[in-house]
């Protein structure tokens, strides 16, 4: 029985048959064997994932969850609570970063304001499903109430579910919130059980006492939390942010659906830590984009054993780094779909008198 | 004056102006100052290479330059003589995988025989500049005359001019040649100085007593050219191949012509790092793609003091990994060059009461 006090879906496992067909394929492409290193394996883990052999993942869509935080009062952000609303009137413009990178490689962006303190007017184009303005001050109590938590998570589940009827084969996770990356080392600090100065770094990029008062937060965030942190859901709930907890529900219905879950950095590889913690089976479905700068984030990837594609010292969030792994998703099943294998490759050119050459590694003991 | 025998055309030096200009936008786009790591200095970079402050690359050329080694015939490969020319075949069909990554990439392909052992009939569609039939076996003696190696040198050049004719803003220089990573090895080693065991790896896949004869082969190479050592052209034409000097002759002229120079793995960086010792004005035109697996490519990368963009455990070559750098290049200017600034998101939002809220970031030295 799940933790989360809200009916979620089934999620299945990955596709053994699938990952096993894409392997044999993938072994016998006119290449030596292995020399694609990670490319290979992520191809055979996106047909377990999907269920397809050979799969392609042309509907992509990056959803980014806006949320702010009662915490950010406490000077533990380089920026206001005001930006968090302002970058999301970049987001709907079109000017932001992830704006930029989702054209680039033709992904859509759904914004939703799932918890901005701000209200904002119907003339800004995201979808509005706010739980709550904002979070309360996690240094001084639970930041969301479960009532909260179990409806930003309902929000995610929708959310993906909508994204599902429009077409997804591909979810990156995004996110903004000023003060979320505070929830986020809160979170993997409570999971993991790491001392709040191992997983808790500068963010958008605080000075030295501003990240010494951050880490005093999150100490202070564990210690009067103390009684919520015995299960995931109150953890989410009293450390997380309605943001992080609406991701939690798009990475369950996505996962559910056969969906390649694409973490960005720290705070929605915080998520999807989370949403493991509650079902163990999200698992399965997570592919780690990249790498930040922020030391919680390598925590929670160790913890859910994940190994990031790139390594590109971004620390920005609203799901760009995991939009700039996308052409590395799509490159490894280009590769499994188009490349010849040695039988084409044979049948193909009757002028070949050596063909298969390439299947038959010369395994000389001494020179010729 | 250089020490390659034939004319070679003057390099420029990067465009100080365009990398300022371009570095003054990056830092007033809307994101926390340094929040795109990696992708901000690539941006800049490449402003100074191509003298353009907000400069895109959308004409890509790949350039596969394909020649043969007298050393394979030492057993140093898992593979023999004959899969070069299989594998000139495969590319020129566009089965082979750097075909199927250069349509991801929108790259044209360009593959080149300036070297390999086979006659390849008038049928297979690849540009014929074959210098010779293969190298000399590099550990008995000089794998090329130094006449071969200025005429390789030569076709690069030449066919780097033809890609700047078509239109060429940015060049993956990409090899295939069976026995090519002994070469690599030994350029490796003859230039950095590090031992033969220390550069040479297992290549597509060699077991443990084939890279002891390989390793072996690499020190008699050294210790047979010892004479040829004194200067990097005659270098390059003791140790290297026909496809790895036509490679020094790409990115030479693509460097004079302000191309953007992306290596691929350990042979590339082994032609650039050739290319670089001949004349050290190429070395700011080189963009390294990726960590290749190759004990010898960390040591040629470290050499030129290149950091690559990706480490995909790739070991195939044909410019696999240089066709996945392109995508990371397009992001990082795309951004440069699309995302709003905030004078122009405040001038762009009349209902933002406090739209330069990123440019100021909040430094308290207490909570409020």
């Amino acid at each position: 029985m799940s933790v989360i006090p809200i009916p979620t879906p089934p999620i299945p496992l990955l596709d053994q048959g699938a990952m096993q067909e894409a392997r044999a394929r993938m072994d016998v492409l006119t290449k030596p064997l292995g020399s694609l290193g990670r490319l290979e394996r992520l191809a055979v883990h996106v047909a377990g994932i999907t269920g397809c052999p050979r799969p392609r993942l042309p509907r992509k869509s990056i959803i980014i969850m806006a949320g702010d935080h009662g915490v950010a009062a406490r000077g533990v952000s380089a920026y206001p609570t005001a930006v968090t609303e302002q970058m999301v009137r970049s987001f709907a413009r079109g000017t932001a970063a992830i704006n930029v990178l989702g054209r680039q490689v033709g992904a859509r962006i759904t914004v939703v304001d799932v918890g901005v303190a701000a209200t904002l007017p119907a003339s800004v184009n995201v979808v509005k499903r706010k739980v709550a303005h904002g979070t309360a001050d996690l240094s001084v109590g639970p930041a969301m109430t479960r009532d909260q938590a179990a409806r930003a998570i309902g929000v995610g589940m929708d959310i993906a579910a909508d994204e599902a009827a429009r077409g997804m084969d591909v979810v990156c996770l995004g996110e903004m919130g000023i003060g979320n990356s505070t929830a986020a080392s809160a979170l993997v600090a409570a999971v993991t059980g790491r001392p709040p100065a191992e997983v808790t770094g500068r963010g958008t990029g605080i000075d030295d006492r501003a990240l010494e008062r951050k880490i005093a937060v999150v100490q202070a965030a564990l210690a009067v939390n103390g009684a919520h942190l015995d299960n995931p859901f109150d953890t989410l709930a009293a450390l997380g942010g309605l943001e992080i907890a609406a991701l939690v529900g798009v990475a369950i219905e996505a996962a559910a659906r056969r969906t390649v879950v694409v973490l960005d950095g720290f705070i929605a590889t915080a998520a999807a830590m989370m949403a493991v913690e509650m079902d163990p089976a999200v698992r399965p479905f997570l592919v780690a984009a990249h790498r930040s700068v922020e030391p919680g984030h390598q925590a929670a990837l160790a913890h859910l054993d994940l190994e990031p594609l790139l390594a590109l010292d971004l620390r920005l969030g609203e799901g760009t780094g995991a939009a700039l792994a996308l052409p590395v998703l799509d490159a490894a099943l280009a590769l499994l779909d188009e490349m010849a294998t040695f039988a084409e490759a044979g049948v193909s050119t009757a002028n070949d008198t050596d063909a298969t050459a390439l299947a038959r590694p010369v395994s000389r003991s001494s020179p010729p």
